[in-house]
């Protein structure tokens, strides 16, 4: 394996009733910001228990952080957390929420000039105001890391930050928060999980066995608890390992030592961006082609795990990787991610434009950095 | 599953010529206590690289740690400490430096009466010197915890405290020092990590499906990665390989959230106290004989192990129970482990002492606290 550093700080506050410990895990002499999304922590109950666990705390509101989470929101944001003189944020929501806090709290503390600088340029984040979060949504893994993706509306730009600076001093997963998502967003979930995990997984071989297995325990898991929590509404068991699940595929730990390759997730966020559909559904409808088009690079680590998640036992090494990313792609429409890109509105009419912007970003994608824009437009044109 | 609560703050820095890093991980301004064990380090270079590192530091050494380490020894490393001011402790050495260093850590800041009541009292540890590691046998996962288990010559007493002040700031693991071990000691690694995964896992089902795999994916890792380990002492991918598996034993994850029976350490403790025999050994001996008097308590655990560690498929789920056992039993020995408590001079001697020991602290064992004085004695007489 490679030589890594794995440090990962958050404390992780997990099961029923445990939103009331916000009390303990905040200090009373903070001035908090609890910052959430629209009105789903209304309606489940959440912003009551927030609210009841703070009674004693001193805390204002900022509401309206968007799916996508837009940079020109989480600016006002950080202009009244100025105002107020916060110090410290409390994010009530799904990644979306969380992401958008870690940047509200990098930016207000943020010395240069521009904080849109720490999306666009990288510029180091030195500081940040401490963060804690309520999780509602297990998806993107953002409550056990420094890393945030941002999206400024103006100019359809989708891009991702990371530092220590902004991991959460805590996390609360109450998996009773889950109980009343509608079906969609947990299949999201699901397959969010799914590809964090498979982007540090499926490059190719470092002799890592143990983070091998341990990515391979995650995909287990959540193939098979899928259709409990799909299917069984009060599944409160299933719902807990789905969050455990989400957690781990993005807490850094299956990523120690290993090569990592996400360019799903990057071409995935240009669907997004360029045609408005959801961030699971685009990395559903990108693994495939991603995976086609990176077939023989890929090849011992799709065959090892086609084996190991998917029983295929093929003595051909090309059929069996096909046979497991075609399996794969089969989950995926089975929680019911979209079958085809035409299903979902996407046409060939963004494609070079897509692909043009990586090409004047020139970051190259992929374990091997081995996808530059000519490649990013073949694998578009791979998408069912 | 339970709920719990996760939170492991040890920066793990991890590969070959990671010891260098050790003169930006600690403040220049430190007082530092360098304490290790006997010559070792001396012999395979770490501690050449160790001061070379901190050539700009200001470091006082403590030497002498012996293994299952000795309060008496600790105390003496406790007043030193004191006297000379040290406010940063660097454990160089294997988990008996660790553990050592970490109770002379919480001694030195200790404000009650005695510091034994930190171990036999289990007194509140409200505060610590800061600590590092660098570790040199993997084997105690005692480099990403803040638990440490401490020898009492005076009263033949091993006993354990755990305080996350004492986790360490850090901890460099470079398999690279390993290379120069004895077979003996790696074996006895690779012994003591399985069975620290086996005692968070071999209870009962609490529907925790993704723990369950991270347990498996550790005792995988091992059984595989032992022939190499032990036969081709040039092969540094499988010392890593064994090093991260040993810290992933013992760094909490894998018993979040689900019961844990720690009886074979525990009786395996009193047979090092009585007997003077190893610790790993001493797991060798008693894990076959815990399960064996606990298999209808762990059958549903013990098959599931069976199956997915090796592959045992038997319709009678006591055989298959007896069969997992039995191969458990036959890794240990070709590991090196005793084959049987008769070759270690373990006799009947002192069984009724242990076991009236544990009746006297009022402690039961175990996952369900089903196992008494008088069960401590029946499993000491099951030991091959």
């Amino acid at each position: 394996m490679f030589n890594f550093i794995y440090h990962n700080p958050v404390r992780i506050v997990f099961g029923q009733h445990s939103i009331a410990r916000l009390s303990d895990l905040i200090d009373r002499n903070k001035r908090i910001m609890l910052l959430y999304g629209g009105g789903s922590i209304h309606a489940n109950g959440v912003y009551e228990q927030v609210k009841n666990a703070l009674k004693a705390h001193n805390v204002v509101e900022f509401s309206g952080i968007e799916p996508n989470p837009h940079y020109e929101t989480l600016m006002r944001a950080v202009a009244q957390a100025k105002e107020a003189q916060i110090d410290f944020l409390l994010a009530v929501g799904g990644g979306s929420v969380l992401d958008g806090s870690k940047f509200v709290a990098a930016a207000v503390c943020f010395t240069g000039d521009d904080p849109w600088d720490i999306l666009a340029k990288k510029a180091k984040v030195e500081k940040a105001l401490p963060l804690g979060a309520v999780l509602t949504l297990p998806a993107t893994g953002s409550e056990m890391n420094g890393n945030a993706v941002i999206t400024r509306e103006s100019s359809r730009e989708k891009l991702a930050f990371g530092s220590e600076q902004v991991s959460p001093q805590f996390s609360i997963l109450d998996p009773a928060v889950t109980l009343s998502l509608p079906r969609e967003q947990l299949a999201n979930g699901i397959v969010d999980s799914f590809v964090h995990v498979i982007e540090q997984y499926l490059t190719y071989p470092v002799n890592a066995p143990l983070q091998d297995r341990q990515a391979e325990a995650v995909l287990l898991t959540l193939i098979e608890q899928a259709p409990a929590v799909l299917n069984q509404p009060d599944n409160l068991d299933a719902r807990a390992n789905l969050m455990w699940c989400a957690t781990q595929a993005l807490n850094g730990l299956i990523g120690c030592g290993v090569p990592q390759d996400w360019s799903t997730h990057d071409i995935g966020h240009e669907l997004t961006a360029f045609y408005g559909i959801a961030h699971a559904p685009s990395l559903a409808l990108v693994l495939p082609a991603v995976l086609r088009h990176q077939r023989s690079a890929k090849a011992e680590k799709l065959v090892q795990y086609g084996e190991r998640i998917w029983q295929i036992h093929m003595a051909n090494r090309d059929q069996a990787a096909d046979a497991a990313i075609e399996r794969t792609q089969n989950f995926f429409r089975s929680l019911g991610m979209p079958v085809s890109r035409h299903s979902t509105g996407i046409t060939d009419l963004h494609f070079a434009a897509i692909a043009d912007r990586f090409g004047r970003r020139g970051v190259r994608l992929g374990e091997h950095q081995s996808i530059g824009k000519d490649e990013v437009l073949q694998i578009l044109q791979l998408i069912d």
